[in-house]
């Protein structure tokens, strides 16, 4: 029933394996309370995730191996995790160490764990080979931290569509001028200049809009309506599970010797939660009006009603594409798609590397 | 899991192909208002309608070719749309006119469209081949139309069953006195003598019910209550998207070189939306009581009370053939059946032609 | 998608095919209405079940052999029942009596029957071979009827999972503790002693608990609150349609030869619904305090509340044995499990006897 349109075209799409050796924002450290398991599904797989005693975060398969309870519906006892149905209790490594009605408690019980970090506000999850991870850096944007001295806001959304889309959607931001049109696009920004640059590690499209005004979202905190302005926009996929978007923002009405460049960053953290939904968590850190947390809720609410537009158009795309009966329809690309087709060869070409 | 019970026997049902060589009521005129696009599913793909400056109705499949976004959800431009996603824009023909990030505007991205009539107060399309199409009438039902002088009314219900089988239950109306028993049935209706007509263009049952009384539907309006009245009634299979219900009402008390005959008579336009939904349109037209928006309205409301009735049928049945575990039950039909039966080879028999 | 985690095991699981040859409860006694007719599904089949003019109660295959339609939604005349869409009447044997549009009534429209005994409070239903059905014997459990002598309450749940896991969960009640600690379970329970013992007939589990206190359920209305007790439980997996769970209660402070024993039973009849639902009535009676119906709500509201906890369970873990993409994931037993080991065995050993 669903029709891949590209899949023959060498693009990944929502039947594209995941890519696991990969760091992915599992959820914001505040999500996971001491005491309390937390449950998130990432890549297909149902995980647990709690605080031991010294507050430092384990993550492991939501399933008891005995009758599959789920884990996140049980109790937290110290750095254990003692599943509530038969009180089966395992250690934070995933050991077994109690079965009530027998004396033994079998290793084939253990768990599978995750490796897990936490950069708060994030909360990082390596879903493929634990050796891998210890050897991979998390994605750099120490600006997102909470100890960068940056002002930041951030917030989750949950999108019915897959993660490959919003990627696209993501490192090409042409469509901020229609799709956006009431939010932080402006009738120039899709016919500005822009270049695309890929390199093994990133694609990057960054395009230069000037002289222009600024829609309310910078144009209010910075006090810059009908002013002319130029926005400069840096969209960088990183890896599987990061794609940042880097703003820089200058008033061109005052003398050249005098301009100061303001700067506003997103964190698109994209964590497939299976081949058709996302968990779309973000952080949106500025380095100008930092003590105001009145400017970041106005700025992270004009940011996510943005993303909302986001969201419909992606799941519309994605009911679209599954219920039209011409299997043999193929969407074309244009020009200006080149960032997002060589991102979706290049998740195909990972997710193969992985298979093999 | 799908039990299909009659496939075997050679008649149509949920399973069967489409017939797209027709014209199928879309919507109502009312539906389509100047600058707003209307989505509808028809025959299982999904159809943007809009009104061109000169307020005639256009239709294309409602599928931007470059990245799938609904055109629907995009906006209207003097005659053109303008996709909602990147801007890409399209004449009222479905050509592509401007792709804003670049200078040309490639013919590939081209949309197709949908021959389109209206007639108020419904809007016909013709999903199948065009050419076809500008050769083939309107099916002939001058009097639904606001220009003939009879009054109307019309509402809409959507069906969660074959279009199929709402036909079959249109063209033998003998279960009026079981399913209908309490809006326009009456006991004697099942039994009253009835012819079948079979041509190679329409499928008629005519049912001659008299003397009888008339149910509340009629006799109000025509001040007959508890009087002996003829009630003639023709079912008429016309094509895949319409059947006509006739009906010619007598005083049977008058003498008879004053008897007047009044006529109502109901479009009951079938639009398949997918293979197990139907689009179900209908018109009721009357040359009695004619000025009167309170009668009209008193009518519909009747009427589609007995619609809601065979909805329920409809779609009971539905579910029942589709979760029995017994494939192996076939449903038997009886005499008074013949009608639907032959409407139902009819309908697989012009399917069939269509896919050779 | 579905993982069925053990069928390689030769236990039973939701696909296993269902036993039709064994005594079911269909409803209540209170559920079957003069005059109305009930539905309810049953091994996958939805019945209708109906009082005749004398009491007793019919059931038959709620589809009409002629165009599908729900009997269940059709009228009781008498002893008959007269489909709601075409008036087609069946007696209660289920021999088609008249077809209105026709002079004959043809034995090729027969409905199937089913044979049906009530024991108030329930009503059995017996959905495989009638042969059989009039040589088996109900299922003994005559405290649970209105006329034993017992007080008696019940209720039911609707669980969306297998069958065969609720019988597993039924016959070890070890996970008492951790499943139910809020309800009846206490701390020490899931490691009293107990023993299995495993006949043709039966699998039953008993397991002595003393001295222990005893959960608000029995310690309320037995004024056994901080007293030493005695808790004696026996899970007897009966048919496949019924488990009993037998309780002794005993207060360890009085003088041993002034001792009661405290009796309550619980008949849980399990119904499967389809292969993953199941119709869970339950009828709790005891030998204590009967006159009082305000004990006899307690008890059944304190029972309900546990079996909650249960229906929670199985459902959850129904999700995660559908959900997770590991398909070579296997659960684990442990000793506890014996019997419901031996029970799974047994179920599948029985419809594999069926389908042979």
């Amino acid at each position: 029933m669903t029709n891949s349109p590209v899949t023959n075209d060498g693009l990944a799409d929502e039947e594209t394996p995941f890519i696991r050796n990969a760091w992915y924002v599992a959820c914001f450290s505040r999500d996971v309370v001491q005491g309390t398991p937390f449950m998130r599904r990432i890549l297909g797989e149902d995980v647990v995730l709690y605080r031991k005693a010294d507050g430092t975060i384990v993550a492991m398969k939501d399933r008891c191996p005995h009758r599959s309870f789920p884990l996140s519906s049980s109790k937290i006892d110290g750095d254990d995790i003692v599943c509530g149905y038969h009180g089966i209790r395992f250690g934070f490594d995933g050991v077994c160490k109690l079965v009530p009605t027998q004396a033994s408690a079998p290793r084939a019980l253990n768990v599978r764990t995750f490796v897990v970090r936490e950069t708060s506000p994030v909360v990082w999850i390596w879903m493929g080979d634990t050796e891998t991870a210890h050897r991979t850096e998390l994605p750099a944007a120490p600006w997102m931290l909470d100890d960068f001295g940056w002002a930041t806001a951030y917030d989750y959304l949950r999108v019915n569509a897959s993660y490959v889309f919003l990627h696209e959607n993501l490192v090409d931001l042409s469509h901020l001028t229609f799709l956006h049109a009431n939010t932080f696009g402006t009738p120039d920004y899709a016919t500005a200049p822009f270049e695309t640059e890929i390199t093994d590690e990133t694609i990057v499209v960054r395009r230069t809009v000037q002289p222009t005004r600024l829609p309310p979202i910078y144009a209010n905190p910075l006090g810059m309506q009908n002013v002319d302005a130029a926005r400069i926009v840096t969209s960088t996929f990183v890896t599987p599970g990061l794609s940042i978007s880097a703003v820089v923002l200058r008033n061109l009405e005052q003398p050249v010797e005098s301009r100061v460049d303001h700067h506003i960053r997103t964190a698109q953290l994209v964590t497939p939660c299976d081949q058709r939904t996302v968990h779309y968590h973000f952080v949106v850190a500025r380095d100008f009006v930092i003590g105001d947390p009145g400017v970041s809720n106005f700025i992270l609410q004009s940011v996510k009603a943005a993303f909302v537009e986001d969201v419909f158009a992606l799941e519309s795309i994605t009911r679209i594409r599954r219920d039209d009966p011409d299997i043999h329809f193929k969407e074309k690309s244009i020009a200006s798609d080149r960032a997002g087709v060589m991102l979706r060869r290049r998740l195909l070409a990972l997710a193969g590397q992985e298979a093999s």
